[in-house]
């Protein structure tokens, strides 16, 4: 079973909180904006709302791109690309898991899924298809 | 005299070494690195070499996309996009002030174009004409 990431990327992933994920806009222009992670197997998920940018962006065109960066010299990065989607059923433990790495605290309770779509909240799944750039992770 | 970047964000960009350059690609989806940068006035630049990949893509589409973040929760970040260029006539200094900026010494000379010419190294350079987002920056 070898998938796209060794062993060096997905321990790398795995101790960033956070990423550069980039969408296409509409106009085929890139969008890029910081945001927390999680990597799950070979797919990296984020937290969002329905109606942001991003969201439409992925829901459009079906991929994305994530480019992560560790936070001292040399400034080790992976960039990886691959089919997206929006999620919005069964997202309650991804979105807990998201929460915990955001604020640190493990949430009271695992939220349901109707209550994440009062606020519009969904999951950005992205499947690591492809690494296209690696510097500095060993 | 009011450019995109106000006060704070100028501050932001300033004290930041790196961020993530983003391209478009032939197949018109995006590549992103992590580059080091600096910002002169409502540029950016960027020392790169003129076959790498995300050089090409600029010349071919004269435009890029640079989102910078800070370091530590809760992780502050700003991305800006413009026409960009490469350029190879008169960069030494912009090169030196890179260089300076990577490696933490004063260059012994600024380099020529001549001797920048050999390695095929260029500035990339962005015009930032839009702030598209910013988050935590104050």
């Amino acid at each position: 079973m070898s998938g796209p990431l060794d062993d060096a990327s997905r321990r790398f992933l795995e101790t960033q909180p956070v990423g550069t994920l980039t969408t296409l806009r509409s106009d085929g222009k890139a969008r890029s904006s910081v945001v927390y992670f999680t990597l799950e197997g070979d797919r990296i998920r984020i937290s969002t709302v329905a109606k942001r940018a991003k969201a439409r962006d992925v829901t459009r065109t079906g991929w994305a791109s994530f480019c992560v960066m560790g936070h001292e010299k040399p400034f080790p990065s992976l960039s990886v690309e691959g089919p997206a989607r929006i999620v919005t059923r069964d997202i309650g433990p991804a979105t807990a898991a998201l929460l915990e790495k955001i604020t640190g605290k493990t949430p009271d309770a695992v939220p349901t899924d109707e209550q994440l779509a009062v606020g519009g909240r969904v999951i950005l799944e992205i499947d690591v298809e492809r690494v296209y750039g690696v510097s500095y992770v060993s």
